[in-house]
């Protein structure tokens, strides 16, 4: 039974996000909560061997202080759901999962994140190298105290400036010379977890409008180690729609002349988006439209902090079109959702699949997931339902070959950590 | 050259879609007008020997007096698109189609469409027999006289009542049986026209929300003739958006509890559907989400007449959802489209792939088309992106085995018209 | 201090709007609640010598069995406001108002009400005077055991189907003799409440779209018992934005074209009103634009059942109007508010009033209460700027000649209650 | 009658709004137009003796190259109203209007505007007081050549540059000092032609977003000849409907939590306020809600260049308040408005009232006027609904005593233009 245990660490781990999944998650566990908003859950995905959540074991970093009993109940306080009578029955568990989260870093994460983190997790003073050990320390100790064979990392914590990303980052050897060099603020956090993560061998999700592990060389790392990877920033709400609407418009040929989203929300993440630097991260990648239209079509998206929605993303879209005879035709819609509600589940989701993944032999990024990022990585195709269609394909070619049971093997063979000067023996498993 | 034109009768000939088809093709072959809005112009239909839309002769019935140059210039004035300066330039063309229009019939089309038409339509009284050889007069005299060897049958008539199919409807024999038997009230004009055109071995389609050639007798008199048909009620607005978008909701397993739908509009349709009995058909092809999701959600379906929107339909959605933990959230859409201006080209592309199958000796419905219709006949695909996942699969294989030049043998083959008493002699071409 | 007191009788005592009025002011006098949403709270009306809803005690009428501690949690459960925490708090005092709830009546209401009444409450069969009798000998013992002076009574109950009033409710001698005279089915139990409230000098406010005390035998009977009333149907949302938006379109000489509003709405008032019978009671009040714009415009208002919003009205506004050189221009407002959290401060502030018009020994309908109402009593003033201006002016004049303190004499002079036949002898005292 | 003429001299007299204010007079004039959008044409204001439309005469200045027939060609093509058939039989009087039309001067209006100026019209070079003479001697001439007493100047130019007046706009005398000192860049045109206006005695309405006439040097100079002026930003789409909702809430005690508007449109002025410090300008005067609500509420306007929608100006309003118990609600509003056709009749509205004024020996700013504008000069009262009191107000007591006929005393009476050093001798009217 404990093989079938699946361990979950999270970065950013007292994030709306990161505190939902796992509210749901130990919901589910006491009976408390369906599943609904988790896509693996849909017949499509039957008879994978997915783990199951019930078997979900959390831990994580963050930079903050607290823990989840007063994050979850702050949730609730600002955003309605769920209900204080479901956290007050959770409390145990979520005292129990706040004892497996560790300080992080906000090591090049910029001024609007260091601002709010401890002062234990402004470790930029701290060799690059130095960082990624403690980070794995942590992690080899969380999969060793809960008897883990397998863990997924997967960052959800909030986003960090846009960067051009440095050319050492285009090769594994560049990259570890580059950690081994140890420059200042040219490497963000979120690379840093996710090269400890994948070093490690732990598939890695990088759910965040962050770079995470949307580098060549992390993806080398990737199929080297037998990890499989996959990111960058979760398409939860307009974005979604708009990869489903733009297709449409398309299929009919009709022309879009405009599309202009205006998207509002309250929590840290929009209070973290104000700093235009930040914006400038999320707005790049939820510029969909763009990379959908070319630059035929007016495309804007504005992403704006309004304190009292906290959570409850509210998006007014217009999309101008012209269709036949040169008439001009509008559709507008307006998003109400409340961000971390859809999110959480797909964070689920996405452990499953990459655990799927890495039982399966796979390795590199997983083109099959690219439905659920803004920016899927080494993928083109932005339309959402033939997105899916790839998924469901991989789901089919998946229940063909069943993958080997969670028994923990993989893990176990799992390459030791890379150490600097010693990557060249590491066997290459799926490097092409 | 003669042999690549294309004839197009149309059946409610002065209404709104028929007068902006006719305007938009008179308009590309004047070099006025681009091919926005047409599906079949994407690059996904290349190659395939479509009929070039300027190789179409318009010709028609309608049950009111008029021709295209006032109805168009009413259309102008009361929607202002397209400019009465492109009119202006067309007037004598569309004075030429008119000199096409033949009177056609409401025999069994209720009373609000009944009060409408000109007393030279009221033909209840006639033998439907007789009603079905005066329209087959009509189509064989517009071929003769414009030389044309291949005649494509569209209904954008306006809604009839919706009926219960008699029995009689279940197959070719009883139905002919039906006819010569004259019943009073038991078959729609619609079905008339669709039986007239496919046992003429013209290809049908069916636009409107009325019957017509969605009856199994006239889907085996199309496997008779080799004329393919397809219907009904065409896919335009507020139901493709609903067609799209709830495959999303599903796709992320978010469950919907309440799609609500309101349509205003106010032409001549929204005048027809202001009666119960009419709207009734309306109502019962949109209501799609109940289709697509069961029982489980709360649906409705609302089609108001607003008579200042004129043909500028205009419609609120309100998709309540549940996601994750029974969080409930929101989406709304308000459409504001041009009805006229995104059927009118849709009629186009039908009428190019009911030419094309023809053609390519293919009969029976078409479900390659399904995407084009609200309710298509005989095929359960609802969902928008899979049913246009159908006509690009349909038209890589047609790119394959390209159909024979339309030299128009084919149509010269056809079968002489059924005459009672005299059907079963008639050669089956595909029937199944 | 007992002296402050002031009796608060609600008809449909365990209805939503009922429910959170109790719950918010047993917050406020907990200090757990400010009084947001409370128009007399404003600056504007300060010095009047308003009641202080701390010195509020309710009792009532309820046809369902249940408590308010059961219906405020079913309140909570279904609409996530307010949080379970403020309930729980609460408890005892919403045990303590519960025991001061009686069995009314729900005779005359229709089918709709009937099949959710207690079989206590269908009580169709008694006499008409001793159903009054009844539920005046309720409101004496309310006042009695809580040794209240002044108590006034709130009609919040379902609607009830529309009715054409008989020709007796013209004046009260009519109206006497019809109670007596025992009709069945032609007196609504909304009329019988008000009719019980008045005659023992209790001030009436209905609420309620139901026809209540808007009677121009009730209103005789108020001016004879010094009890003034108001009435109907409380303006708390979309109907609120009409009475503003349509004075500005007016007021800018824009030609509205159509105003179509579709309200959604989920709690028992939206069950109830799917009944068509109830349905039209409700849109004729509604239908504002009708009565501000004439027959000009087109305009529609539905209200329909959507189980899953619960008491989150939910309604889209379309606007159309003409401008300059005949210019067809839009508006659309979509309006998400929580119907009872809108009502119950309203109700709260018309209780204020009432009771103070009662001090200032002021009778009959109360035009300054006008704006919190869909259908005024005997105002014909519509836009709601002009209704609040009404309302300040006579704030301004009440201030000028203060009331008699909350003493109760006059309650003590109000005359004994009407018996059959004795009527003559009861002294006028401002019936005009 | 030639005593009935009164000449409208367009600041701006190319742009959209003076256009279609052209436009729409002359229609008007050949009986082609109704008055529908003229807030002066309402019942509350008949009976005043406000000049007659049919009566205006137009010149004025422009700063591109162009006329009327061409603006309004362009105008029609990209917008779709008015017809082309209404511009054909106008084209002769379109001509004629455009005979009267000067080159002007983008002197300090920033460099958005002075790139798309003629080269004639850049005049920073030039002295001021050269400036000034200069626009005088067109007015001059312009009233001669018509035969005018009367003339009432109106700024329709592209918003400028925000700017912090200089301390010398304080009072005339300084004001006088600084134009003679002839400063480069501290002087924007607008204020130069209300200068220019005033001193020569015409009324001036300053209805774009620029400073124009409000200045205290300019009030008390207008106060001196007798000339009434009003300003700035005229009031016609979302921000009118903000000072209509705004006032609904705050009467309801509800709690504006957040208010975002943004704001798309795609004419010129779009294109002008895409330049930061000319949209800065547009955004202060917008923020109402600030106004109105202080600093409570969270507050945001967007105003971005969309250009697809020329002249339509689309916008998404969001309001979030909060209710009884700490309920959270919503509004949304979409507002598609086109801006230059709700602008043109109030222009025409203002020329009549400040045209009134004068001839009732009124002078100094027009309160009355306040509802017309975003920012009403030397006006707190923001409300509509108040605003417009104010202007029925108004006119209740002009309909008192008329205003002395339109024979042109007044102008006639008005002072001579201020030459420098001579301003002490000018009697002062009306200056408190």
């Amino acid at each position: 039974m404990g093989k079938n245990k699946l361990g979950v660490s999270i970065v950013g781990a007292l994030g709306n996000d990161a505190t939902l999944a796992v509210v749901g998650v130990e919901a589910m566990k006491a009976g408390l909560a369906d599943r609904t908003g988790l896509v693996t859950e849909l017949a499509d995905f039957k008879g994978l061997g997915l783990a199951n959540p019930d078997d979900f074991v959390f831990g994580g970093h963050e930079v903050r202080e607290g823990d989840l009993v007063r994050s979850a109940a702050e949730y609730v306080r600002d955003n309605g759901v769920p209900t204080g009578e479901l956290l007050a029955k959770l409390e145990p568990r979520l005292r129990a999962v706040s004892r497996e989260i560790r300080m992080g870093t906000v090591s090049g994460c910029g001024e609007a994140i260091r601002a709010m983190a401890s002062p234990a997790a402004r470790r930029d003073a701290a060799p690059l190298r130095q960082q990624v050990r403690d980070l794995q320390a942590d992690l080899l100790d969380f999969k060793k105290r809960n008897g883990l064979e397998r863990v997924v990392v997967v960052n959800l914590a909030s986003t960090e400036p846009a960067i051009d990303p440095p050319p050492e980052f285009a090769s594994l050897g560049a990259f570890e010379r580059l950690i081994d060099a140890n420059p200042r603020n040219v490497v963000p956090a979120s690379v840093l977890y996710a090269y400890a993560a994948l070093d490690l061998g732990c598939p890695h999700i990088n759910f965040a409008p962050s770079l995470g592990c949307s580098v060549p060389a992390l993806d080398e790392l990737s199929r080297r180690r037998g990890a499989p990877h996959m990111g960058k920033d979760g398409k939860t709400g307009e974005t979604l729609l708009k990869t489903v609407l733009a297709p449409m418009f398309q299929a009919r040929n009709l022309r879009i002349l405009s599309w202009e989203g205006h998207n509002l929300l309250g929590n840290r993440d929009g209070e973290i988006l104000h700093h235009p630097e930040n914006n400038l991260a999320k707005v790049r990648d939820k510029d969909i439209v763009k990379k959908l239209l070319g630059d035929k079509a007016h495309s804007r998206v504005l992403v704006d902090y309004c304190p009292s929605l906290q959570d409850w993303k509210t998006a007014w879209d217009f999309i101008h079109f012209e269709g036949f005879l040169g008439t001009k035709m509008r559709l507008h819609f307006i998003w109400e959702g409340n961000d971390t509600m859809l999110a959480s589940p797909l964070v689920l989701d996405l452990v499953r699949l990459a655990d799927l993944a890495q039982r399966r032999g796979e390795s590199g990024s997983m083109p099959q997931a690219a439905g659920f990022f803004k920016t899927p990585y080494l993928v083109d195709e932005i339309a959402f339902p033939a997105q899916m269609e790839m998924l469901r394909a991989y789901a089919r070619k998946a229940a063909e070959t069943p993958a080997a049971k969670p028994s923990g093997e993989g893990a176990a063979k799992a390459p030791a950590p890379v150490k600097a000067g010693a990557k060249k023996k590491v066997a290459t498993k799926s490097a092409k």
